[in-house]
Formats: structure tokens, sequence, C-alpha cells
């Protein structure tokens, strides 16, 4: 079968390529095809057995989308966002890509027409929650988002659940978890000491800690997104009916949790590489944030993630580090 | 103060401008002018002490939506929707209308620039609502519309409730409870018949039943309509915060209790003019809808509508039929 991913240059997205490409299967339908849009060109990894094209690919232009819905793509993942903290800063932007370019590729499938129908897998986020919030978020509890980036993800998310009540496609959105740990360098979003307390010290440098470690969140390793998003493109959606928005499995878990974990994998020498910062803006951020889900629905249709922290780093390490730790020793 | 109703011709639209003209002051602020807008003409009440103007405006051209912020009005009632059976046989048309036209107002009050930040009262509708659903709503319970109106009006909340949060307006979506009597001439909307089966048998002519009275919904009169709008207009909005959309007090009733207190103000001649034609399909369109709410959050805001069904028909009674009816004894 044919698939599109839409926002494949991010680090999703290449994990989920790099994970298409090693499998060669969804589900139990073979991956013949898969085109790679982003509105950054993407780099096409090399693959033998699945043919792979690419495109720069701007979603705010109509005509773009149509472009992409023309090859009619069996499986489409839509990826492509302006992130929390751009969409916040700048609400024409957010606007703009967020909600626009969904609409228009949601448009384009729904014109493509003679019975075109694509599972569509489009990434949400826990950030269409906001205070107040239970300690366990349950399935039936009403998303209120604080940002720009949660209310146009919620948008979408409705707007999947129309299309696919009505037969236009067969979406499924995925709230997924916070991702932790993010490969690459530190950056400035609020959420980005969670994956750096664990990323740095395993690479050797230090961290700051800018929150309480008591603070509870929600958690899923790259791994697990990209089987979240495999297990959604192949998953039978008829248990969804019309709710096609899912609260999805992760690990709730402290900062002291992570730094037990830390502690268990790479030694006390890592642990004392993170370095207390009080950051009372930060710290208020990420406290309107959810702490945990019961995701009922979504572990009753075989969605799965990581489990412990142990998991995610010794994943982190094998993905990331070349499978072992650079300048200090393993306890 | 100036005030804008967009949708000023509908049934609501001008049952909500008779009362701001009866009153002349919204909260504790004196109404000097009114601008009746609609995309069919608006028939101008006269008034002696209330400027009002009118205009032909069709929301879907955002010029035509800037058009009416450049007169900068206090408060701003959007009323004007595609209703759901149209949305739901016309997905372009819906979401023309009904997501594009909010958001083109949306986006004019936010282009209007030095500080103008309206009160925003927004018409939304339990129709964000579906199955399954609990026998009493809580505030937090989660929308899950099944019609595309109901999804779309959930996205008009959203927008409403981020550009609130950021202080482009000051807005509030009131998911209005069906309406009920509502005057006029029977319609083919599957909720027709809540109405149909007290203001037919009050003019004296036969109603078609096509659902079991055991049938529960969840309703308010036209006079308890307006009074939430109003009330809406002028509440502190500050115990909100970001979840701007509210349910609303109503009245929970089943068929067999409206039919009862039809039988208490109008006697047993008026029921016996109800005929029960079950229609299955109008029965499971129903059966999917809210059945009550526990509007907490409104409730501890003032807002209140009618609280029996002798009240609602003791209104239409006094405003539809001039305060008596005409063909048939009063018991």
């Amino acid at each position: 079968m044919k698939v599109l991913i839409i926002g494949a240059a991010g680090m999703i997205g290449r994990k989920l390529t790099d994970a298409i490409l090693r499998d060669q299967v969804i589900g139990d339908r073979r991956v013949e095809a898969l085109h790679l849009a982003d509105v950054i060109a993407p780099v096409p990894p090399a693959s033998d057995s699945v043919k792979i094209t690419t495109s720069t690919t701007d979603l705010t232009d109509p005509a773009a989308a149509r472009a992409l819905t023309v090859w009619r793509p069996e499986v489409i993942f839509h990826l492509a966002a302006v992130v929390s903290g751009q969409a916040e800063t700048d609400l024409d932007l957010g606007l703009t890509v967020n909600l626009d370019g969904t609409r228009n590729i949601l448009d384009a499938i729904r014109q493509t027409g003679e019975g075109y129908c694509p599972r569509f897998v489009f990434t949400s986020s826990l950030a269409v929650f906001g205070t107040p919030l239970p300690d366990v978020i349950p399935d039936d509890f009403a998303p209120n988002p604080r940002t720009s980036y949660g209310a146009q993800k919620l948008i979408g998310e409705i707007l999947v659940s129309d299309f696919s009540r009505r037969g236009l496609l067969d979406g499924i959105s995925l709230r997924l978890p916070t991702i932790c740990i993010r490969p690459g360098a530190p950056n400035a979003a609020a959420s980005g000491f969670f994956s750096g307390i664990l990323r740095e010290p395993l690479a050797g440098l230090p961290a700051a800690l800018p929150v309480d470690p008591e603070t509870r969140h929600w958690f899923a390793g790259p791994r697990g997104a990209v089987g979240l998003l495999l297990h959604a493109a192949s998953v039978d959606t008829a248990p969804l009916g019309h709710r096609r928005a899912l609260n999805l499995p992760g690990i709730s878990a402290t900062v002291a949790d992570q730094i037990a974990a830390l502690e268990r994998v790479a030694g006390p020498r890592a642990v004392a590489l993170i370095r207390p910062e009080p950051d009372p803006l930060v710290r208020d951020i990420v406290s309107a944030w959810p702490r945990a889900f019961a995701p009922d629905r979504a572990l009753s249709m075989g969605f799965t993630a990581e489990t412990s922290f142990d998991e995610i780093i010794a994943a982190h390490i094998e993905d990331e580090l070349g499978g072992s730790l650079p300048l200090h020793d393993v306890p």
C-alpha cells in the first residue's frame, strides 16, 4: 500500500519513516511506496524494498494539499504543526498552519472522490486539556485548552471526527503524551527540561531542573510514540464510533521517578549532573498540565507505550548513544 | 452603549431585539444604538429611544464582517448559523457559514485594534454533545458532536475561548437548550414535534407525536433563551477563566410532562388533538440527545431560565396567541 507522511522532516516523522522502512509492513499490509512531505525538504533514507518519494509541501496552500491526495495514499500520517510556543507567540501563523493546513488536507481528501477514504492519523496532544484537571483524567473529561496550540489541535480533532462520521475519511486523532527523551539539543520549550535532565547527564553534560522533584506529568518515549502512530494506522476503528480522538497510554511519572530511573541505569555520577535551578514561570506552566490519564478506550483497542523510564532510557542509549554511555560508569 | 445582533432576522434575533427595545438597558448600561445584521434584510421595529440601523450582511465575506466591527459595538450577539439539518445535508455550506463566518467576525474584532475588546455572546447548542451520555451531564463532560452542526458550533466555542484567553475579545458561548415552544409553522426538524405537540393543540390544531411519551430532553422557552442571552451580555466573565462555553439551566422534561402541562393549561380537548404517529427515524435521532444537565457553573453565575412547562405555555399564550386560547375551553 501507499503511505504519506506530512511533517516527515520532524523528529517523530523521521523515526516513523525509519520504523516503516524497517518493518516494511503496517499491520498486515506491505508498504510498497512512501511519500515524505514537509515544508522543509525531507531527506529520504535509502531503501531497497520501499519506493520513496519526497516533496517540499506547504500545507497552507490548498493546491499543495490536493497534490498530495491525487496519489491516493491508503494511510496518511498528519504530523505537521507549528509548535506550542510558536503558536502562542504568533496566532495567525498557528491558525494558518495548524487549523487551515489541517482543513486543507481534509478537504483535499474529500475532494478526491471516487470512494477515496484513507486512514488518517492525526497527531493531537495532551495540550487540548487545561486546568482544572483531576489527578487522573478519564476518557470523557472535557478538553479545555489553555494554549492556542491546544485549541488548534482540538479543532483538528473535531474536523477529523466529523469527516470520519460522514465517511469522508477513516480518521483517528492521537493525544500524544509528552515525548521524552527528545533527542537533539536542548530547546527553550517549557517542557524541555523533562528530556534535558535525562538526555544531558546520559551524555555526561550538566542539566538544569527548574521544578520541584514531585512534579508529575504524562510521558511516552519516541519509540512508544512511533508505536502508537503505527497501531493507529492499522487498528480497527469501528469501536471509535464518532469519537475519533483518543487519550493514550503513557507513563505517569514525577521528576523524582525520572531521576531514580537515571540513577538505576547510569549511576549517581549522572544524577549529580542535575542542578536545581527553580524557575517560577516554568513551574506555573507545568503545574497546569495533565498528570495522568486512565485511557481505557485506547487500552481496549490495543494501544501500548512504554511502561517505565528505565525502558525509555535504555531505548535512548540504544537509539541515540550507540548503545553505551560515553562519559561515566554504569553502577 | 452600542449593540450588534448578527442573525437578527431569525426567531431568537427578533425576540432579543424586542426585549432590548423594551428594556433599553442591558445589565446596568443604557442601549443607545442597535444594529441589526442578517443575510436576510432585518425589519427594524419602531423605537423612540434607541437608534436602530440595519444591514444585509453575509458573514462569509470577511469584508462584510469587518464592516460590522468598524462601528465598535460594545456588545455583539452572534446568532447567525446554518441550522442542524441544513449543515448535515450540505457540509460545505455549514463549514462556510458556521465555521468561516464565525471566524470572520472573530478576526474582524481582533483586527479592529486600539484596545477594542467587546463582549461577544455566541449561541452554541447542546448539539455539541453526543452519545454515550450520562443521564445528567456535568459541566466537565466532554462534548462529542454527532452532527456537523454540533461540530461547527464546538469549533466556534473553542475559538471564542482562545481569543478571550488572549484578551482579543470578552467571549461567552451559550449551549442553549432546545427552544420550545417555537412559534410559527411546523417544520421538518427532528426536534420540531417538541414544539408542535404544544403549539398546534394550543391553536386548536392536530399534532403528530413521533416518539414514546417517556422521551426526555432539555428545554428552555423563547423568553428563557432571550434572558440567557441578555444575562450573558452583562455578567462578570471573570469566573469563566479560559473556559468560556457554558451548559445552561433549562427544564428536563419528558413528552408526558409536556402533555400534562398542556392538559393543566388547556384541558383534555387540547391533549386529544395529539395523535401518536411513531417514527423510528425521529425516535433514534432524539434518543441520542441530552436528557438533563447539572449546569453548576452557569447557575453560580446567575443564569436562569424557565422552571416548568406551565410557565412556558403561559408565556406562549401571552406572546403568540394574544393572551387567550382561541378554539377550546380552559378546564
